[in-house]
């Protein structure tokens, strides 16, 4: 018999998934809810995994041919309105400077004074303010491609936030390109993809299914909407990156032209793709459990922390000492191509505190460094993706050799996990009655449902309506594939993936 | 007799000085001026330039014990009337939102819709919206120091925008803390004003006077601003970051409070520092010359171009493996810590566009490999900071071994010229006639004039409305020392260096 434990989270995720997600966030001291509604302040320990997601997508961009630049964070209200789906799609969530100075007011205090002839709209992203530049930029084919990229904040009004998944205010990239052709413009969009995929797959170990959305979840000026799509520990979906192909919309729209080998002109194909702080949300829900955060060590800002252990004064120093030699030898090592981040946490906290504090903070490995320790040159060593009191000790020297493998072992073992959920979840069905089954009030299984389907809208807002089920791509694996539609019977219908959604 | 050459920027430094800078901008592909006034569009090469002192910077910051974070571009209104000078000194450039999305109008078309309770203003610096987080996360003394940085865009309205210079969005790094002590909250405002002359001085190899603000020009909210100020080369002063000891100012206004070891509760004392995109018009006045930028080795996004040059299409491609072997070597050795950077540029544009388009874009080292190179196995030198026409040749052995020396040459060069030119410029002077001497209309020397000086509300008037100039600090390393004020003749008057600025 199994006695059930404590756990560092509570509700679990067994008793309230969404509660359990923001009490990981705030037992990881990750980043916590703004004054300002729908922002966050975004802590150390949430930012440093998002300077090693940048860092790492930043690498990727370059080595694909992108040169960042930084754009105004401001769209004048004209410019918005020029591509009719984009503005639509946005115009709701725009947030509006209207007014460029404060000034006091006898009774009211503090006001906006100097109302701005044009108002500016602060970006939801920048297609827009980036087409009118680019219409300047580009003059003949030797102009292109014209291949940037930019780091930056955007904003979109949102009415149930919900920290790192839904944000008024994110941080994001967003690729802007430019092509002679559309041919060269669809490959831009798939590179990034790919690139999109590497990121989520190798680097936070979260899988993901590569796809096309749908024509009415498709980005607002977009031909095709590229996206990956990965499967949460509820087993709702969560979009995680989107790549747009975007045909001559905005060429259009922003008159972006360029003078042809045979001296012709013609309008540009271009493409947008981004991924954001969402990114950080996806990698929580993939990894964590009952005690909180859990890492990847490829992300993982410290990789093994050292926690010395003693009660006796008279020892701290030959304890500190015996941790910061482990420390300097680990960090002689390399994992994933980059030396090995550890530290030693020699605060003056409570041992217990410390340790827990490590876990819920979802570090790979954990050293507890005693008496028996420094007698004996070995380490108490627990791993994050086992449970708490699961540790084995190990001679100091013989660790030291391992840590890479070791690192790599549980960078394995999350990858496999995470995979094994996602397939355990995964259902292909060939009728209506089957589909439904997996959405029902009581569904025992539910997750990813993948079936044959016509697009039509009646099923669409059906499955909405009824299921709060949409569909979130028809994946590349099976694009040469179809079959028979399932709601509508018509053949030739495209393999599509159902899900609830983030 | 020297025959004077055409050079490739027009104006020159000495026929319009605030045009060439413009001109030089526009020819190195840096930045624009973006359809939204007063802000700028941070194009490839201004940007590689960004991302390289970010970096370097960042290191820094982290290295002193700072960990970085991200606060939301808003500050509610009413946090911002909190500090009285604070809301003072930034009223008149606060863009303030207003409406959170936009609606069809039928005649006006689009419009603001859904204003909001509570006006939100655009970040023009954090104190305010990061002060009330402190208040929350600052508890007892063992929470203390509290060290943060964001690198964040701001914006304050500017009524007289200059790229880079001065713009109504800029990027910035913004660092905050908390101390326990009056002493140790000025160390730290000390500690991050030397990590700022370093950056300046090591990695831009622009020479700076380190000093303390006067009562007037020092931050709203701050008890002491320290800065670093640089001489341009048209002699006016540039303030190129400041740090400052902000007191018990915004610990008052946002209850940052902490429970001493002695069980009192105790307001803690702050600081905040900042540098910006505004380094980057410094870099640019301080080396650049008629031919265009001139970037230091240490900065330089690339630091050596290879330019293969033939017109015979059979030799070709002998030429560019020739140098693309000779980019390999290269890129085995070091300069300053890290891999040299090295581009082969071979575009179809002419030899001579080439050529002078890596001049203006201020590359150190140019590399011309034409047949007598690839033949003789040499390389055909050109430096940056000498004249474009003045090239040697080399074994191209003798040169890779020599390249890291080269670089460092460059670097040298530069920064000795720079000290030279600020030097020669800069005067101390015991008696008022002196010092008006050298803002006369028809001064034939300007520059920075040192004197002691009282610091009276009158004479800084006086000098500002007379001769546009302004008192820049009184530089740390005279502070032991003072003399009779050579305006008001008191004694005991600080050393204050006084000048034109931007």
């Amino acid at each position: 018999m199994t006695v059930s434990r404590k756990f560092a989270i509570s509700p679990t995720r067994a008793e309230d998934y969404p509660q359990w997600y923001q009490e990981v966030i705030k037992a990881a001291d990750m980043a916590e809810n703004s004054v300002i509604r729908g922002c966050m302040v975004i802590k150390p320990w949430g930012y440093a995994i998002w300077e090693r997601i940048q860092a790492a997508l930043d690498k990727d961009i370059k080595a694909t041919g992108h040169q960042n630049f930084y754009f105004p964070m401001f769209v004048p209200l004209s410019f918005m309105a020029k591509e009719a789906e984009h503005v639509e799609g946005f115009a709701k969530e725009c947030a509006v400077v209207t007014h460029h100075r404060l000034e006091a007011h006898p009774e009211k205090g503090l006001v906006p004074a100097g109302p701005l002839e044009e108002p500016l709209v602060l970006r939801p992203t920048s297609e827009a303010i980036i087409g009118e530049a680019y219409s300047r930029w580009i003059n003949s084919y030797r102009d292109l491609p014209l291949k940037g990229n930019q780091w930056a904040n955007v904003f979109r009004w949102e009415m149930r936030p919900r920290i790192f998944l839904r944000t008024s205010e994110f941080l994001w990239q967003e690729g802007h390109t430019a092509h002679a052709t559309d041919v060269e413009a669809i490959e831009e969009s798939e590179t990034m993809l790919e690139v999109y995929r590497k990121l989520s797959e190798d680097f936070l170990a979260m899988p993901v299914i590569v796809g096309k959305k749908t024509a009415r979840e498709k980005f607002p000026g977009a031909d095709i909407t590229y996206c990956i799509e990965s499967m949460m520990q509820d087993k709702k979906a969560l979009q995680a990156g989107t790549s747009h192909f975007l045909g001559q919309h905005f060429s259009k729209a922003f008159n972006i032209k360029y003078l042809s080998k045979e001296g012709v002109e013609e309008f540009t194909w271009t493409t947008s793709w981004g991924v954001s702080t969402r990114l950080i949300g996806g990698l929580i829900m993939t990894h964590s459990d009952d005690d909180g955060l859990v890492l990847p060590p490829t992300i993982a800002p410290i990789q093994i922390v050292i926690v010395p252990i003693t009660n006796k004064p008279e020892q701290a120093a030959a304890i500190n000492s015996y941790c910061q030699k482990l420390k300097q030898s680990l960090e002689t090592l390399q994992f994933s191509g980059e030396v090995i981040r550890v530290s030693v946490d020699d605060s003056d906290k409570r041992t217990g505190d410390k340790l827990w504090g490590w876990i819920k903070k979802g570090v790979p490995i954990r050293l507890e460094i005693g008496e028996k320790e420094l007698l004996n040159e070995k380490v108490f060593i627990g791993r994050r993706d086992n449970a708490p009191s699961d540790k084995v000790s190990l001679g100091c020297d013989e660790f030291i050799k391992a840590a890479p493998l070791m690192l790599d072992a549980i960078q394995q073992n999350l990858w496999q996990r995470a995979c094994a959920y996602r397939d355990e979840h995964f259902f292909t069905v060939d009728n209506k009655a089957n589909f439904v089954r997996y959405f029902e009030d009581k569904a025992v299984k539910t997750g990813f449902v993948m079936a044959p389907w016509i697009g039509d809208e009646t099923t669409e807002k059906w499955l909405k309506e009824t299921y709060k089920v949409t569909a979130r791509c028809m994946p590349l694996s099976h694009q040469t594939q179809t079959g028979n539609c399932i709601f509508t019977n018509e053949p030739n219908a495209p393999y599509t993936i159902f899900a609830r959604s983030y």
